[in-house]
């Protein structure tokens, strides 16, 4: 058994518009902003008006979308237990995995900040 | 002034891939499941492992995508300040507002359930 939450947006962005839209949603959750430093593709809107965390990610090739990602305790457990629903894996990024739900639409499964947060609100699953 | 909270995702699928897909993420978040009645092209997970609310729409044509609510206790004052940052509006569905941000991804401003929850974590912005 493991733990599993979602809460995390990503806001992903070809380079031709990744600036302004970055811009646009710092202002529009009345956030603060951080560039990741190992993940420098990656900004974090600080203190946005949201329950969960926001990140603005610059993609090298489009489309634009929003994807979610799933945090849990047991990435490898998580992951199975997804590919059992249904989801497919498509790639694998440092400690990320990247699967396409039955809807088409990508995810990530990702470690979780073990907080107060965490323990708050995630669900135990599997077995 | 008002005050603004980013608190839903909604996974919007053409209807060949919505049944498969709106399962999968019930199983996927430890979910109990509601169809809306006003609007049955939703669902609402309930109770998902989730820090904040998750709905499935129907939608009659795609792309499938995710869409991200923003909840407001002013409407027209929080589109007229997201039109200032560079937001255009492109549809209007009973009060909801449709908008899409400079990247070209749409989301929507909708009327906040003003519960304890949003007003812990709202954000006061405006003038």
């Amino acid at each position: 058994m493991h733990r599993i939450l979602l809460r995390t947006v990503v806001f992903d962005y070809p380079p031709d518009v990744h600036d302004p839209a970055r811009r646009f949603w710092q202002v529009a959750l009345d956030a603060g902003i951080r560039r990741g430093t190992e993940h420098p593709e990656y900004h974090v809107l600080e203190h946005p008006a949201a329950v969960g965390s926001v990140l603005v990610q610059n993609v090298k090739v489009g489309p634009g979308r929003v994807h979610l990602d799933v945090e849990t305790d047991d990435t490898e457990a998580e992951v199975a237990r997804l590919v059992a629903a249904g989801a497919v894996v498509v790639a694998r990024i440092d400690d990320w995995i990247v699967l396409c739900d039955p809807g088409g639409l990508p995810f990530c499964v990702v470690p979780a900040d073990l907080d107060a947060g965490f323990a708050a609100s995630a669900h135990t699953v599997g077995s």
